[in-house]
């Protein structure tokens, strides 16, 4: 799979500094293939302002006259749209857009394609395309930036990349807490020793406390440099009691 | 649950404009609480201009003069940072933090942080946060635009609630430890006692140490009753103290 499969093509843009944001937005989440149908205003230096660091993006991206010579070259094309909830049969989120593109994108070409800033994309393009793109936005106020649009597709893209990789090499996402090194005859030291301090302190009365610090310190998956510091702990206390000074 | 128990934190901001576009970002995908820690320049007409539809969220945001300020009330704590991949054991994705927050925010508040544009969120900010999110982005080329990576981690937790609410809420694939009821300040005050104390003993010499118990209690999302046995633990040890005697 490679990222130079999926096209991002924009549709007659209006604001040339929309070029560059979406530039910048495909190249944060690794792709690089911009195709521009008719832009009203032809990339300039306001796009390349915007684009940030990926210029490249804005040279690089291709002009064409027809939103049909975009599309000519992909086995999937794949049309965002507002309007996509009633297309019940055809409409995708952006998540399933990302897999859908990744899939795919091992075969053969990929478009992902954005309409006009204010009116999107025609009935005759839509009908064009395999899916319909909808982002599940606030319906009491749906107005996402053309670049930010980009945004979501391409993070979801480069997700489905990641998690198809980790697929593949048969690791998973999860589990964050990370296996603690620590064996549980040190961690049982550690309880020991707090329940003896504490109790000869007058802290520790019944057992209650110390399941709860169970719970706690076997909950958490705590490091080996952590336990140190609990146990150095443990032991300035010591030093401070009644017994350690009578001997 | 509701989207007003999530704040988005966004620390010194250097571009109005960015204040005006993040909060476009907040409310397409519903949210409205904006907390803004010392922006260098004040929202202004840029940022109601790129705000577009959202200049309520703007007008509405709240202006604090510390990180700790903003996240005082809150039970969970995310910061964002380029540089969470090496912190293995609070590190998580977008997605991860989407559903974090949801089900964070059916008990308490949650705040999601955005450092400054160039240099990010300080080690010391980081070390209050029980979670570091690192969007996946492009090894090569990593530089979001700071209202882009709030629109990612916007839409992530409307789809993490969209999907809360088609699912069924006994199935949890994700085993990142339960959100605790503990506010930060409460956890804040217990991390100053527990250094005084252990720099009277001498045990505390050092950063490195409260560092580490830092990034212990809050991966283990501390509940209510464990704090107050840690606090009690103190109180005892306190009494020991040759500066207790002494009064």
């Amino acid at each position: 799979m490679s990222f130079e499969q999926i096209k991002i093509v924009l549709v007659e843009t209006s604001h040339p500094g929309n070029i560059g944001s979406a530039a910048r937005a495909m190249k944060t989440m690794g792709l690089s293939q911009l195709y521009l149908v008719s832009p009203k205003i032809l990339p300039n230096e306001e796009s390349i302002a915007l684009s940030a660091g990926s210029s490249d993006v804005v040279e690089n991206a291709k002009i064409v006259c027809s939103f049909d010579e975009a599309i000519a070259d992909c086995t999937l094309v794949i049309g965002t749209s507002a309007r996509a909830r009633h297309l019940t049969t055809t409409a995708i989120t952006p998540r399933q857009c990302g897999m859908q593109a990744i899939e795919n994108a091992a075969k053969g070409k990929v478009a992902i394609v954005f309409g006009r800033e204010r009116i999107g994309l025609t009935n005759e393009e839509l009908l064009k395309c395999h899916y319909h793109l909808n982002i599940p936005a606030n319906p009491e106020y749906s107005s996402l930036n053309l670049a930010m649009a980009v945004q979501l597709v391409s993070y979801e893209i480069r997700m489905a990349y990641l998690q198809s990789q980790t697929e593949n090499s048969s690791q998973k996402e999860y589990p964050i807490a990370a296996p603690s090194g620590v064996v549980a005859e040190d961690l049982e030291y550690f309880f020991e020793r707090t329940e003896k301090v504490y109790q000869e302190i007058g802290f520790i009365q019944n057992n209650a406390v110390m399941k709860k610090l169970r719970r706690l310190y076997l909950r958490t998956a705590i490091q080996r440099n952590e336990l140190n510091i609990l146990q150095g702990m443990l032991t300035a206390v010591e030093q401070l009691l009644p017994s350690k000074h009578r001997k």
